[in-house]
């Protein structure tokens, strides 16, 4: 213990002298983060929050890590369709499992959500919660990003572990609020972003309890639960935190509710959307894109409330961890 | 710092003589609990636990606060019966609703599970999320129990609070686990058991999202969207935990699945079962309860599978908090 206290006493000064937003570039952006942290957390001012009550909510694909060419979970659900052809050889016939088969990603999604719907279902349904743990498990430790050769657990972004370990380190829990499958995410978010299982809210299927052999399973059901999209984010903020949080970050459209719903408590808060604007360093895309959207309504709807747009180029000093 | 240092170096030979578990009995159910907690937290002991990992799930009614005569949720759903019955004038002809504004409870509950609903749907829905949580809020506040003409809130198990205290002092995370209403629990959760809303799992309504007047509200539909109970509660512990419980604690045949789930995990497990057996200081019922039913079977599965059963009685010193 008085070692322990001594340790303490020694490293405040270098704590102190430390830039916890290392990867941001000095300005505008950085500084309300900071202000933001400093407000809720001074115990004599006006906007002191409890830090039970430091509730900040993140999105994941586009705002915690990349999203492009195709969401991630996407090209993992690809690649089981791949895996499991060979127990499938009704797939052959049947869209939209014959194009993906035969390398036509463009026809397979060709159908759109229906098309979607049926490869998700098709790939995370029917197994043992356990089952898909393992297999995200699998993938995930060698699967790579096709543009950079970088495992995907590698394409997160720097300045948003910086700020989730600085909120942290200031009595804040972080939450991912995400569409993605929460139990394709709860694998890996804890090791990558220090986000423990139960605090990862996203897309679900519905579970069945059985016991095989005596011993209990959930097995996954090809049906959806609860779509954690749009209005459904605060709807899913409500059901999992049942607490409004005083921070939200998004990238898109679908994170438009969740930005609303957060801006609607009183009290200080902070609102803050990630814009794809580097395409040397990472991706250039927005209102037209068909991942991610960022629409103009969007844009004039963080104008008009306040909301602070991130620019990729110019407020982050580094993107990727393995960046030199 | 210095001083903060000081003081805890001063206050540790005291922490150490102080027994958590005041309101125990000595005896082996005591022994047990504080032999897991020793085994997990061993840091060099082959059942240790990293404290991420320490999660205890406890079912609410019964086994963290009292049940009977009448959940106390219903208590409060009937109470709002009768204080939204003059906004309802059709009411007095139609049942559930008829018989209990004329004070027959016996005949309103008649009906079984479906006036239940009923009775539940009208009071728990058609508001804001925010309406519902004052409307709770301020009933919870004046609330008495017809035996003991104390506040419901003050009918929590001293016990268990020790337990609770005990366990997150130890690096345990604790959770609610219960059939009853997440909106309804979460209300009180961090201020009577000291747990927050988002370690709140229960059963749900449907929400609906809406801009009024340009503020966003979550609207409660009259629609189930999860039942937490049985073989919901395993569901419900993967939906909103994503990792199985090292302990869990319950009082009746509604928390076997969650019990089974959580001792089919490798590792060191602590499985209890609440066991209400004393007439004189609360109530004592088992196999024939409506409410809160421990069966013959449950009870032979405890003793097959070696779970504790606690008996009221016997293993607490104290049930209550305002017993001297």
């Amino acid at each position: 213990m008085l070692v322990a206290c001594l340790f303490l006493l020694g490293s405040v000064p270098a704590n102190a002298q430390t830039d916890p937003l290392l990867s941001w570039n000095e300005g505008k952006t950085k500084q309300s983060i900071v202000d933001f942290v400093k407000r809720v957390s001074a115990k004599d001012g006006k906007d002191f929050v409890p830090p039970a009550e430091r509730i900040a909510v993140f999105d994941n694909d586009g705002t915690l890590w990349a999203e492009q060419p195709l969401y991630f979970q996407l090209v993992f659900a690809l690649d089981r369709v791949k895996a499991l052809a060979p127990q499938h050889p009704e797939w052959k016939e049947k869209e939209p499992f014959a194009s993906l088969l035969k390398g036509d990603l463009k026809g397979a999604l060709a159908g759109g959500e229906p098309a979607i719907f049926q490869i998700v279902m098709a790939t995370h349904a029917g197994m043992t919660t356990e089952e898909f743990e393992k297999t995200v498990r699998d993938w995930i430790a060698t699967a790579k990003h096709p543009k950079t050769g970088r495992l995907y657990t590698e394409m997160v972004y720097q300045p948003m572990l910086d700020l989730l370990a600085y909120l942290r380190g200031n009595g804040f829990k972080t939450f991912i609020v995400s569409g993605g499958g929460v139990d394709f995410m709860r694998v890996f978010a804890e090791r990558v972003y220090g986000i423990p299982p139960e605090q990862v809210i996203g897309s679900s299927g519905k579970l069945k309890f059985e016991l095989r052999d005596g011993k209990p399973v959930l097995v996954k059901l090809p049906e959806i639960d609860f779509i954690n999209d749009k209005s459904g984010k605060p709807e899913g903020i409500n059901k999992f935190i049942g607490r409004r949080p005083i921070a939200a970050f998004g990238n898109s459209d679908g994170d438009l509710q969740m930005l609303q719903w957060t801006a609607a408590g009183s009290g200080a808060r902070l609102m803050m959307l990630v814009h794809h604007d580097d395409d040397k360093r990472e991706y250039s895309y927005g209102p037209t894109s068909k991942i991610g959207t960022f629409s103009d309504a969007l844009m004039a709807d963080a104008k008009k409330n306040g909301w602070t747009v991130i620019s990729m180029k110019d407020d982050w000093k580094r993107i990727f961890a393995f960046e030199k």
